[in-house]
């Protein structure tokens, strides 16, 4: 099988974000890495280029050098990865799109509703794949307990718990660390901080776990630490389209939590139990039985979890595997669509525009539920009320 | 040292509460059960009275019997629990105040905040203790978390987030179950069902750890089993007195949770872990430092742990023994009363008559935010604004 | 129902096991602490029994005393209690139930297998009770492991793994602290210090779950802290009588392991788990399934745990409670006798003589084999060959 | 940096261990898959190569053809996986190191100690890398525990205590399948089943760690399911060269774990635990201390284990990365080779020659001991005594 071509837009050297990109990308030898403007200063990004590999004349300046430089070419890039500052990531992704090219976002998508709204009306115009990287929903076991509330096993979804809820911001002498206070800074990041920042991730997995969409929600929201404007700590509840109650709690001063993402959920016929920091287990209760302990790998679990599993049973998988498999979904989709057949059903489950519309519409939502002392507000954006 | 006599009123043949309360006041071999009004019907209680060791005239068949029968005996009760349904706690315990005894009253202590604000004026009045069983306070090292905060280990307390959700009540089946029905029902369970019944706990154990008092809370409450008038499942956000933020869920359809009782608290220098259903393990992080286990028992605790941990570190101890602290600390207080010293401060932390009034008015402002959309209302007790 | 009279001899003032032994012997009501000889001084001892209540002719100077003044009375103790130093256990125990007392022994039952021997005899030949103290296989969960196997749902048990290794004595400076070095000399503890003191223990536990007994055995006993002339840590394979093998670790220098009593069983259908410091859960994997959590007070267990099982599920229950089982079962054992009625089967579990007799074969096993280079060596004592 | 090119043998379409090996090599960026001969039908192994985008004239039919075609290749590969069946190993990595290839070489590395003893002689004659796939050694936090060891926090080590023991061919009417069969029959595994396959890894674990070698030792092997001639269970006591006592149990029949690979480590001074399951928290407690929780990736970490880490702190990592770690200290040792300087020691860790023939001599020690009821035998190779 022929392998796709891959590039990459920001991610250059020293950042963390493109090393895992490139891993994630390559990890099952789908994509080859061909093309790249990796770095907000062109020289820098060109040679950094080079020095992984791509051909001179695709290692690019800047992201319309390689719009132009890739557009026309017979074996131009398959997917491109925006993963520059979150302001930029509006106005890359819509100039690729309509140039042909499959995205792969970074969250968030962009930074207002109405643009969000817009990369959804592209993508669905040009019939280019969006794709925002939503990435703990790869995890084997995050499929799984999807395709478990998919085909009925906890019967109707009544309640849904999440938590994206850490420490590494506790420290109040951080608050003057610049590295850290831009995020706590409304003129630089925005209507919302932890909840933007970690809580979206959470919202994003309960509402891709139940297959609903957010619909309401009352927040509130605290700065822990005083000097902050944004939100370092927040709760927030909400109602899903399916009738679903939803709680989420996400926090940057917990300390002693290094990460914190959880995900429960609560059915008439069971429930079931998944934190990112051990993934490779997922607890099940059935109504009535015994708490149980499903790992990844095991035999005889959905088509969703086998596709997203690569080690045998017992072997720890982690954060970059799950990473991977939006990659792994995008390569299916890819080539379903090269080769005018149906995606894999079990493979068609890449996070995507609509995803990244909802979230901005979510973040907005706590921001403004926040202000008004939790009172509950509309978190559907305007295109799909 | 002379045993101090004690006397029970309910907890009759076949209740799950009697037994642990003779277990937790006999534990130390400080009381002896020397008198009981054990059963509704008075028969039967004088001869359950009489098998468990009662000598034939302490083994009453009522309440008013009772108390008449003690009040002018030489040897006298030094202490009553009253452990009948929640409708009689306040008419009891109000008159074996009047009368001059200490009580302990289960929970709830009233039924209304105008009863519960009469209790804490007679117990004052009277200068008797007015004790309430919130007795998940009792253990070793809850005492510690709380010793820990108030020696400032953690700072100003930022956040503490409480749960006591479970999945007991999960089966729909069971709503007509009029062993669980009633629970549900207005008429029969007041205000509130799930806060009352177990969320009280967890917002007594937030106050009692972090030393302060709610203020002000907003709550979500839901029916998830649409049958229920009173809600299953509640978030509560809330304020308290020093400023602290507070965040506690409670569910009793959280399914394939057994008990769910957990606390964390958050300061400007560490976090704490802690769940009753491994209460001999306390997690702590110092800001910057890495996370650590505290042992129940081990070496260089506070005095607050030490005096309410019987057994060498690393042998399991439970719940029983949380409850017989209760007690423990009440034998201290009759005995310092008697003696007419000082009580030894590291024994000075019963949940007293204060404490059920406030936890009265939280399940009130419950109801009524969960009514009002979340809400945020007033949380005091009037005599407390 | 009338409380057993029971009497103690050790446990004076400042001990451990006597607060311990009373808490387990007046838990459930059963017994009533009716005499003692607490204390090696005699004055200190009577003067310590009075001010626990005794009455002051019953309140002894020493077990003689005790002896003399019990065996004729009318009301007589019904069950004694020997906590004195190991070596005065034999002779003690012997005289007690030759005078017809029933009696529970504190492990080692005697120091020497000959004297073991005399004491099983005795037992037998009197019809009296003769209990040894391994308390831990009281916990509720120990049962249900008992009965689980015993009903065949692991099939044929093939292998039991226990450990019994903490780090309590890892401190080589300790090595001449009085408290810790009279452990690991010879001419005071004997052939044994850790093996003697804790790994006897996890044989027990690993004979009393899969209802064998011992055959022969293999040790590698080392002294890790070189002053040492006992054993500090162990590894024992072992042979039992139903063909499974068995392998036990246990260690005083393991540290960060505060108990580390832990007990694994597989056999053809399935496997088992169990660790004494999460006593309220047991894992258990049928062939072909999935782990489950089985917590102690769920429903339908067996007979043998929900006897043993005192609190509602998630509620934790500790040691104090598994040790107040083996003062449960002989309540029940004594009044049966009374009564002249059969045991209830599910109470008739309590270690007795042959438990302490086979130990101190197990002891003298290892000790032999680890001089022998971990020969194999016959583990029975000579009277079950 | 230009990337270093790689080729493999073995690892043919289906197999699980050839994607292992091309993600563990791929996840950098720092081989090149450049050559192959995967597959023992030579068309097969051609037209695979190809399809993972191989030129033609490397995707080779057999490692003879390989060793041909690559050797006087301007652009040879740097490197060559040995990922065939056990029995080959030994004829194709003489046959590369000879011809002056780095190779990396799956474990067993021989079949015989004599072999062994002979690839550890040419590989020093030749001056090429023959490393040896001990993969679990790559996790950072097994670095860091190594790194702890060496610099003392331990102080000297005492006892070490290592598990691999699982229980997926503990149905016994497996042992008639063809799959799990050949594993228990001497005539196609050798001398040990469960001990060669999976108490290696842990006993190579032990010795990477505590930095010592293993002397003697002394088995009980039994099969549990007794059509097996080969064992399914065996403990294994061990001393190693620095003095430290070494513990080890392995099984294939121990049903509810689903891996079961941990390492204890116990000095002087502290005492570490690690689980392979949950591979990215390893637990310190320094005597006297508290027992606390290091976090791969957390700030100030040994060199090792920073350099091995690759996902921020509460990210999980899993087992592909811990094996891409081999593979990250090969490119580093070629690199220094190639440049001429000297290794990064915090990379120079990778498992080599000397450890697959310390294996290979563990391994028939094992056999011989357990046949001779565990009688010590020397563990060392002949060339290392």
């Amino acid at each position: 099988m022929r392998k796709l071509k891959w590039g990459m837009i920001g991610g250059g050297e020293g950042s963390q974000i493109g090393p895992a990109h490139r891993l994630g990308a390559g990890l099952d030898g789908a994509f080859e890495f061909a093309a790249g403007a990796l770095d907000h200063r062109p020289d820098a990004g060109r040679d950094y280029g080079r020095r992984l590999g791509l051909d001179a004349d695709r290692a690019y300046g800047d992201w319309h050098e390689m719009l132009e430089g890739e557009k026309n070419r017979p074996n131009r890039v398959d997917l491109v990865t925006v993963a520059t500052p979150n302001s930029t990531h509006y106005e890359i992704t819509k100039a690729y799109l309509e140039a042909g090219f499959h995205v792969l976002c970074e969250k968030p998508m962009t930074m207002t509703i109405e643009e969000g709204e817009d990369i959804v009306r592209i993508a669905e115009a040009t019939g280019r794949i969006c794709a925002v990287n939503y990435g703990y929903s790869g995890y084997s076991l995050v499929r799984h307990m999807k395709a478990m509330v998919a085909r009925g096993d906890l019967g109707q979804i009544r309640l849904v718990k999440a938590e994206f809820a850490h420490g590494h911001h506790a420290d109040a002498t951080d608050a003057d660390n610049p590295r850290v206070r831009w995020r706590y800074d409304p003129a630089q990041a925005g209507v919302s901080a932890q909840f933007a920042d970690c809580g979206i991730h959470a919202l994003h997995m309960a509402c891709f776990v139940t297959g609903q969409d957010v619909e309401k929600l009352s927040a509130d929201t605290v700065s822990c630490i005083p000097s902050r404007v944004l939100e370092d700590d927040a709760m927030v509840n909400f109602r899903l389209s399916g009738g679903t109650v939803g709680r989420l709690w996400t926090s940057s001063i917990a300390i002693g939590r290094q990460h914190g993402l959880t995900l429960q959920v609560f059915g008439e016929k069971g429930g079931l139990r998944w934190a990112q920091e051990q993934p490779n287990q997922l607890y099940f209760m059935p109504l009535g039985g015994r708490l149980q302990i499903i790992e990844r790998g095991e035999a005889n679990l959905s088509p969703e979890a086998d596709r997203t599993s690569r080690v045998t049973i017992g072997h720890a998988e982690g954060m970059p595997l799950a990473f991977a498999n939006i990659y792994k979904d995008l390569a299916e989709a890819i080539r379903a669509g090269k080769e005018g057949r149906p995606i894999d059903p079990a493979a068609n489950l890449y996070p995507r525009a609509e995803d990244g519309l909802r979230s901005m519409a979510a973040v907005f939502a706590v921001a403004e539920s926040g202000l008004a002392h939790g009172q509950w507000v509309e978190a559907r954006p305007p295109m799909f009320r």
